[in-house]
């Protein structure tokens, strides 16, 4: 991963923190419960008021008849994908290269599944409409919206609509991995409902943009959902209780999903600061949610040292961690959340200031 | 499940409750993380202080090299049979019928993993070493300790050497669903450490005895616990915070492990009580743990009836639910925990004189 100890450690270490919403501690567990009532019953292996009427909340909001809470979206997307692709009676999978499924979940659905996957696009492109059109037999399709490891970025909603229609035409289910879709209902302009239409079944989590402990939704029709519940038995995913995840997920959805547009709005302003400091540029250029990538025009070592003494001499991080890309650049992610809004501008403005000269010290110039 | 509704809402409004340690509720949480600090780091994808701590309690309590924790049991075990049958090169694994992987995760083991069960002993008895040496060729054993479904019986800890030296010399792997490990220190008079070397692999439950909210811990040598880490990743497992049920698993280990003893006292005393109400018997006679088994000699919906009414007239709910076993014999559960050491003595033998009375006027009589 290339990430520098003495990074990672002004990041932990900084006074102000230009991403995220808040530290991962267990302060998110308690603040979710402060306000819950001790009588209130536990759910029990998937039944119970707590665990239906969230379930019942998701499915409304995301507009599919039915919605199974997981602990993990690792094991709801597998699922959903092993029920597709035996509906369709085809062991195939297509996908995105730098797909969750293909490269954080060592294998499982190929382990687990017996399914392989085809893959759509490039490790710097999303998929096209073209790319579905000359795929070739799969079981289902699945869209990552928006595509995280290359910076978060997403199609014209207008191919999403035709590649949706497409597959509609030709039976092939489609599925979405909306670990961020709240991230990107301003950038569309069009609600979680009206993206999840395009799709057959949509998985949605609550720890990416919500900032929430862990879990995820898996929403589609009652078929699906049942299905999916004998699987998620299978995968030891039923546990007796979930609510630790349940309801703090319903805390951060509440407390955040409203605040999706102003993150979006933070992300475009600090990108369009970000592609003014020498050695810098932000993929996409422009956000289309409220996170992208910020690449560096030097090679990892050297760039995470001069982030570090941006860190560490204004008291602003910006990255915890760099990734090389090749030789002489790398690349970090940048997610914002509520810190972006309690960042003083003229913190953040001494932090671009600083690095911009580093970076022209180090021989990045304006070219 | 045969459970009438009129039985189960006896126990639920029951005042007095002989069973289990306390409701299921959210206070079972809030209560874990009264003491925490909001600062405390949470776990990231296994790793973190909190996390690595309590793997390391668990390893030493047990006496293996490693531990590694799991949302479930469920993804525990079937993890850890992958683990031996891949090293054997064998897709059969043996165990007792009425084991959990058999009867409880919708075949998972089978459909995710591709392994056979080679089913031994049988619905009414335990495995004996004659069944182990008669097995034939298989990945791995696994035995249950207490047998859940049969009461909670136990072999002789000599069968138990004898099982484990016979799988040593034939090189079976041998895993422990020691779901109640902590309940049956007492019976052996041995420590968790001293069972558990009889196995190669040791699966243990946070929230059967012990009362927690859910979270298990499987333990083995280093080489086990690295693989069972890739595989908890693949199953879905690997979750990016666990301490919900860490802080909860590691409150109620020190709360209730020390109170087995207790438990199995109180267990032993009430079925000798149970025992000698008409048409009723425990199984085992004499429990050999803090659980057992309550048949009634009276045809399910009946013998509810009677055991609802004894619950509303005296408030002291022995059962909530009843099995049918055959048309004219149930069974139900009794776990031993704080609960019976706050019940009234007076009251429970209310209860009891008031069961003996309406079972003899069902006509169940001593012979």
């Amino acid at each position: 991963m290339g990430i520098t100890n003495g990074l990672a450690e002004s990041f932990a270490q900084a006074e102000h923190i230009v991403t995220g919403s808040s530290k991962r501690s267990m302060r998110l567990l308690l603040r979710a419960f402060e306000e819950v009532d001790g009588d209130q019953a536990s759910d029990m292996y998937g039944k119970g008021e707590v665990i239906e009427a969230f379930q019942t909340k998701m499915a409304k909001l995301l507009g599919k008849e039915t919605a199974v809470f997981f602990p993990s979206g690792t094991m709801a997307q597998q699922i959903a994908l092993r029920i597709w692709c035996d509906r369709k009676g085809i062991r195939k999978a297509a996908y995105h290269p730098l797909c969750h499924l293909e490269i954080h979940e060592e294998r499982g659905l190929h382990e687990l599944h017996g399914i392989q996957p085809v893959l759509l696009g490039g490790e710097d492109r999303l998929i096209t409409l073209q790319d579905v059109q000359q795929m070739g037999e799969v079981g289902c399709l699945l869209l990552e919206l928006p595509q995280r490891e290359i910076g978060g970025q997403l199609p014209p909603f207008e191919e999403l609509e035709a590649i949706s229609a497409w597959c509609r035409d030709k039976g092939i289910p489609l599925h979405l991995d909306g670990a961020r879709l709240f991230e990107i209902v301003p950038y569309y302009g069009r609600s979680e409902a009206e993206i999840c239409r395009l799709f057959d079944s949509v998985y949605v989590s609550f720890y990416k943009g919500l900032g929430g402990i862990a879990g995820a939704v898996l929403v589609g029709d009652a078929g699906l959902a049942g299905e999916a519940k004998v699987w998620k038995r299978r995968h030891g995913g039923d546990l007796i209780s979930l609510y630790p995840y349940i309801v703090s997920s319903d805390y951060y959805l509440d407390l955040r999903r409203p605040k999706m547009s102003r993150y979006y709005d933070g992300a475009k302003e600090l990108a369009r600061r970000l592609n003014e400091v020498a050695g810098l540029h932000t993929v996409p250029e422009t956000p289309v949610s409220n996170m992208f990538h910020l690449h560096a025009a030097l090679p990892a070592e050297q760039a995470a040292r001069l982030f570090e003494q941006a860190a560490r001499e204004t008291g602003v991080a910006l990255v915890g961690y760099v990734q090389e890309k090749t030789a002489d650049r790398c690349a970090s992610e940048l997610s914002i959340g509520d810190r972006y809004e309690d960042l003083p501008p003229e913190k953040l403005e001494q932090a671009l200031v600083l690095l911009d000269r580093l970076f022209r010290e180090a021989g990045c110039g304006d070219e």
